[in-house]
């Protein structure tokens, strides 16, 4: 039996979680940010990507495999362009900072592309794409963690990159378009989640070492192991593949950092592209474009009985408006993990709303 | 019974296409240009987008739906970012001439983006691929037909927009990878061959009015009709649909010019980046990330009896070794469909080598 999902007041959350940060070290504006970013994501519904990570970077902050001081070195730089080694600063800061810059300079060049290598995890990238959108840039943004080997090539069993998300955010005369997709037919997140309750996926997104289709994740756990399957299972799994190996190429190689090197660091590489539709064709003919397909994809027609069409965000949106409304659900296990750091940390939970 | 396959010379199809294009009004070193990139789609085994499209190019450049001549109207310049409303003049041309000049920039400001509206048909995206990666230049390329609706929305079995093909080009210490991908589950080029031949697809690629998958493009012709899934289908299908989403922006969006405008003409909008390593990590650190991800995954183990793992791009580029040194095999209708375009423009075609 799991506990009731309780809500909580989104403000009170965010102050919670950006304390738990700053007294692990973190200074206090950046842990305010990172704050902000998991708890938007809960807001969002991407409840494995939320608050549900901050044990594991307020312990990563105490070991020290997240850097809680300092300042990302610059690698590269031509206006365009950038590079940073985050060395293992915390990559959701070093994320929104990077989008932040990225924005800006788009106004000037059009685009701006940052690559970020040695960035710890940046966890829920739907998060951050309202970054962007508000301002009416479109973003793109990927990342890889080149330390984990979770999904197979396609006509594989074996891992060998990871799920590889790609975000973009596309602004439209209404709320914007909210892609997150991974490149595999399924996360490391809810794999976990699934494979920690004695649960089975709701599809049949893992590979056996047979080559075998599978909703069980005990075939990770055989010798040798599975893994899960690209984008496009077992029958158009090659363009999944295809979309791993970009982003791969725009994360690592882009960065100049990655399995070539070996890392046993947990940590990400970053890519991430912001576009000013005014250096093109101008915001107004891009938001034309972009709101009459929004609306011609709602309006498609649907067999009797089923649903209307939804787009990429929409669902994430109409959670946010509710979380800010009536208050932030959190997956049930989320205050129970956080309640030994809020202890050791002195920092009072908030009490749930409901 | 369909007629055997036969074998050309490379060079001389590439002549025999390019009088043909010349003869039809179109200046002789574009035609050359487009002569070469439909035999490179041959050359690579991409039998629906090679010379399969010769007949309808020269019908439209005879009755003007094709622009023969002029030059591409710049509607944006910022350096790192170009527009272009190309007024129906060849598509094949245009794009490989926005990737030579998007190249040249993205030595300069590190990328390089180009949208071009009202752009003909582009053919093969794959084909145009090494025109970047020869060049150390990493180039990602999409296109859409803002005149055509061919997919459903997922949840729809309405047909909204293209399968919105994405293609990148990716150097390695070796062959480059070539990924040529459509946010559909299949290809309009495709469906239309096996329905033209009243077979099926090799799977359940399409949606009918009821909402159930089919291999069956009847489904396409009933009332109301159905259409192509996205890629990831009835289970995954929110993923294309969001790849789709994403192509669209980039090129009607961006662009300027799209679905919201209702265009009738065939044409494309197409979207190009040309992305030099230099300016980020270094290309040697680029290539030595995409020359390892590419060697773990062809030694990827794979079940008892099976194929290794391919890389995408690893069988075109095998194929287009095969077919310089041995000659282009032609899919049987491709040479018939020509005959009476080469009698009426009085060009001589070439014998077959086998």
């Amino acid at each position: 039996m799991s506990a009731p999902t309780r809500r909580y007041h989104l403000d009170r959350l965010v102050d919670f979680a950006a304390d738990l940060f700053a007294a692990a070290g973190m200074p206090s504006d950046r842990a305010r940010v990172v704050g902000e970013l998991l708890v938007e994501a809960d807001a969002m519904g991407h409840d494995t990507h939320g608050l549900n990570l901050a044990p594991q970077y307020l312990d990563d902050l105490q070991t020290g495999v997240m850097a809680a001081v300092g300042e990302p070195e610059v690698v590269a730089d031509r206006g365009a362009t950038l590079v940073w080694d985050g060395g293992y600063l915390s990559g959701v800061w070093l994320t929104a900072r990077a989008i932040g810059e990225a924005c800006t300079r788009a106004k000037e060049y059009g685009t701006a592309t940052v690559a970020i290598r040695r960035s710890h995890h940046i966890a829920c990238l739907a998060a951050f794409l309202p970054l962007a959108t508000r301002h009416d840039i479109m973003l793109t943004l990927a990342s890889s963690d080149p330390s984990v080997a979770a999904v197979a090539p396609f006509g594989s069993y074996q891992a060998v990159y990871t799920p590889d998300p790609l975000a973009v955010g596309i602004p439209t005369p209404g709320d914007p378009i909210l892609i997150d997709i991974s490149a595999s037919a399924t996360t490391i997140g809810l794999t976990g989640r699934v494979q920690g309750q004695g649960e089975r996926l709701p599809g049949p997104w893992l590979v056996d070492n047979q080559g075998h289709a599978s909703d069980d994740p005990g075939v990770l756990a055989t010798e040798p192991p599975g893994a899960l399957l690209p984008l496009g299972g077992l029958d158009r799994g090659h363009k999944g593949f295809a979309l791993g190996l970009m982003v791969e190429a725009l994360t690592s190689a882009l960065g100049g950092y990655g399995r070539a090197d070996g890392p046993a660091h947990w940590g990400a590489a970053v890519y991430l592209q912001a576009i000013d539709p005014e250096a093109f064709g101008g915001l107004d003919a891009f938001t034309r474009q972009t709101g009459w397909l929004a609306e011609a994809c709602r309006a498609a027609a649907v067999p009797p009985g089923r649903p209307p069409v939804r787009l990429p965000g929409d669902g994430a949106m109409a959670r946010r408006r509710a979380a800010a409304a009536e208050g932030v659900p959190l997956y049930p296990t989320i205050m129970a993990d956080l309640a030994p750091w809020a202890e050791r940390l002195k920092v009072a939970p908030p009490a749930p709303i409901t």
